[in-house]
């Protein structure tokens, strides 16, 4: 069976998609996982070819001219008028209204289309609503790029640790913040001056609020959340608190005690109650999750297994790719043997 | 479907999976995934019980009197003339000849029994000859518990990570050696002190030549190269290092350049050469690997995801059942797919 699959979205990550479907076409092919994109849509355009794109010049057009088409078609159009099995959204995260992700996974649903997204709005924003269309349709919705890049936490947790109850998940889900807490405590250097050299190596952004006031990491935290624990929280009703009054100071403090400082998305199932923050938090060093640089971590808290943590890069458009791979794949599985 | 499973070894890891078992029946039955144990054997004795062994009393007896029960059945004669459909391998590591978990398997896998296993020994020495019965039998094998205890990373690495390359792996698979290790960086005291301390404490065996020479971090690394890499390697052939002439000095000589030294197990492709060994390394704080205690990680090198790092409690009776558990209700889906 030869599956067909839309991209929406064509910035880094779509077009990280492109490239790693491109690369892997053989390899996937002899694993029996045989597939065409028959179209791909950015804001203002799309390109839709029933036959499959060739994904290099459509990488190559995007590039060069900005746009990966010129046909006449919206992504709402595409979703709803080009038949396709897997639609994957990749549009950038809009935390206020979700959108146009939202729409996109909506009428993919309402088309029959099953959905992979690295997308956080929506699902940060309306879980329920969501995954309840998905079920009541009969299609898969999988989301692992949402949390973490390519650190499979949420197939972990689903998956791996099948039988174990799961009663928490504490971890680092923001590399930029990471990586600035990481350079205050070993150089010694104060916040503005370490956002500034990462804002120059493009690991932070010109406007830091999404990722230092812990707004990326309730999102993740809050999907993450809705999954394991099957709630329908929004992302806005976490308490979080960003790491902008961190000075150098108490990192050397925590350094001396055996300790270090990170910013920790904790989730705790405490009978009925569930405990939800982002926040800073000590770490002992030593610790899983007292890990450097701008990488993400997750320690997964169950009663059999014990604590369980995973590391890895939380962006990187190859690795946001990584995960969206395994999705397509583990929906590829299910659908053989559900034919 | 009700699935028949045995138990063949009752130490601390059988018990463990007795345990795990009784207590999650009820859920597991909730996820569709009904089973009933209808034979336990130990090296002296066996009870078989084809309406369902009462678990709790199995433990019970084997705990007062020492035997789990007095028929006169071998457990190689429970494997072949019980019926069932899994059995489930746990006696104890033999690294001479693999037995008598070798000949456990071997007889499953000809009477038509799927098979788990948290036995190292048969896998470390005989990998090829029983991945190639299982599968020539059309029978499940499935081993996870071998390596790390309840770090899942055999499947981690062949589902999570579908799609990727693999192209190495390194990692700490031994507690008793990271324990020794992290005391000794931390207290600045000798090997020999940490490793009496850590006899007394019931973390390090009386005859510590196993963990401490890296007998058993090359047992596990076999096991995962083989998986990974489609090898036929025995443990024999992996280069080996132990922990016992590393000093004190040489950690705070590492700790002041910000590393910290620990037995690392690493197989490594390069092309088609692998590169397998165990050794004591310098591993930079803040790493992944650089974890503490008893602890295990694996860091796992692929082309796509970057590098993935999973760490948990390598040892322990329920952290080994949790792993069993996870292989099980992977077969159970598996086997309801299969009908």
């Amino acid at each position: 069976m030869k599956l067909r699959f839309t991209i929406v979205g064509f910035g880094s990550v779509g077009q990280g998609v492109a490239e790693v479907l491109e690369r892997k076409k053989d390899e996937l092919e002899k694993m029996g996982f045989d597939f065409e994109v028959v179209g791909i849509a950015d804001s203002s355009s799309s390109f839709i070819d029933e036959n499959g794109v060739n994904l290099v010049e459509a990488i190559k057009r995007k590039r060069e001219t900005g746009t990966v088409g010129k046909e006449e078609i919206t992504a709402i159009e595409m979703i709803k008028e080009i038949p396709h099995d897997i639609m994957i959204e990749v549009t950038p995260t809009n935390v206020e209204s979700g959108e146009p992700g939202l729409s996109h996974i909506l009428t993919a649903f309402e088309n029959g289309r099953h959905v992979v997204t690295s997308n956080k709005g929506p699902l940060a924003l309306h879980f329920r609503k969501l995954v309840s269309l998905a079920k009541e349709k009969g299609l898969h919705f999988r989301y692992e790029a949402c949390v973490g890049g390519a650190m499979p936490v949420i197939n972990l947790t689903k998956e791996l640790l099948a039988g174990n109850e799961i009663k928490g998940i504490v971890g680092i889900f923001n590399g930029t913040c990471n990586y600035i807490l990481t350079r205050m405590a070993s150089e010694q250097l104060p916040y503005e001056h370490v956002l500034s050299e990462a804002q120059e190596l493009g690991i932070a952004e010109m406007d830091p609020s999404y990722d230092v006031e812990g707004i990326d990491t309730a999102l993740k935290l809050t999907i993450l959340a809705n999954t394991i624990f099957d709630l329908n929280i929004s992302f806005k009703d976490v308490n979080r608190k960003g790491i902008t009054e961190i000075n150098p100071e108490a990192l050397i403090l925590a350094q001396e005690h055996g300790y270090t400082i990170k910013l920790v998305g904790y989730v705790l199932k405490n009978g009925d109650k569930i405990d939800i923050g982002v926040s800073p938090m000590l770490v002992p060093l030593g610790h899983p999750l007292s890990v450097g640089g701008t990488l993400n971590a997750a320690a997964i808290y169950t009663d059999l297994a014990s604590e369980i943590t995973i590391t890895g890069k939380g962006a990187g458009s190859l690795e946001t790719a990584s995960a969206i791979l395994s999705d397509l794949i583990s929906i590829a599985r299910s659908l053989r043997v559900e034919k």
